[in-house]
């Protein structure tokens, strides 16, 4: 791509750092930007450096907050004694948005990945056993993504609860997977389906 | 969407009103953002503000350009006598690519869409009528997107530039327009199949 200007080029540059977006819709989104006015770059810039400079994370559960306890952590309505455990930030906004579980969360803030160098002294876990072991949490429901990364981090994060409590049982538990709901059983994949026989559940009567 | 924090909302209500991107992305986005260091914040942002600030255009061809006359237009050994009238910086982008024109350009700035509320007062039409008429230009190729819009425009383009012009004859095309190269005639659509029939060439020898 050959650019009439610098200043196109270094922003189309920065633009397509982004995860997903390729040089072609970075100006696409540069050009967009040129022909409204300059009050759109100066919102879209000062809301990402605020958000950069002024982010802070709920002390106890590392979710992305304004306050230093997130309003969940927060809510003395929400059963104080079950904690799940999710990636990042999304999953507790998709889980909120089934309003079927009513604990609290408790963000890892990423999955093991030594191909992406993520180890796991780069995710919260100390902090998790830490909260484990010093308050009365009687479940850990882990609810990581059904990938390999997913599935190491969970045996990881099992093995350092298991070790670490020595008082009251603790239940471990991992999110139901199966065939989705809605989806149509020839499209399900081989091992989801082959798994959700071996796992299958009693039927409602 | 509920967010945990406002500066969040914040940046993920800037970011999705960029043009194709939806919440669900502009969260992504944003994400990923946290969890690069500060330094891809700040230079995406600069970036983006310089442009928007320094940004400016040739003067003869309203092209995007950091000089008040851009390359090509200053390019002695371009061909002064043909300008090709195009929408945006994109398409000088994609002619350019072609190796296949020599001659300078015009960039509209966009095409007379009544829907978006951009009429013929809002494009580079009185500029170019100006450039045809005081300068020797021959021909003027018009090579405008083949929607409603872009023919519209040509037209509009066509009167303005035949009611100015008294001296030289100046010629007045079109970019041609067919079944495209490489494409297979049963999947082209019935109105370009059409044309390119009532518009067909002699066969080479």
């Amino acid at each position: 791509m050959h650019f009439s200007s610098k200043l196109i080029e270094n922003a189309v540059n920065e633009v397509a750092k982004l995860p997903g977006i390729g040089r072609k819709t970075a100006l696409r989104l540069v050009l967009h930007l040129l022909k409204e006015d300059n009050g759109t770059t100066t919102d879209l810039t000062e809301a990402l450096t605020r958000l950069r400079q002024d982010i802070t994370y709920c002390r106890q559960c590392h979710n992305i907050s304004d306050h230093e306890i997130c309003a969940i952590c927060a809510n003395p309505r929400r059963d104080q004694h079950t904690v799940c455990v999710i990636e990042d930030m999304r999953d507790v906004m998709a889980i909120e948005n089934t309003s079927q579980y009513h604990g609290l969360y408790h963000v890892l803030g990423g999955v093991i990945s030594p191909m992406e160098g993520v180890g796991p002294n780069d995710l919260h876990v100390a902090s998790l056993v830490r909260r484990v072991t010093e308050h009365d949490v009687r479940e850990v429901i882990l609810a990581l993504s059904p990938t390999m990364e997913g599935d190491t981090t969970a045996y990881y994060v099992t093995k350092k609860l298991r070790e670490a409590r020595t008082g009251n049982p603790l239940r471990i538990s991992t999110i139901a997977r199966g065939v989705p709901i809605g989806g149509n059983l020839e499209y399900a994949d081989e091992i989801t389906l082959g798994r959700s026989i071996l796992a299958r559940t009693n039927a409602s009567e």
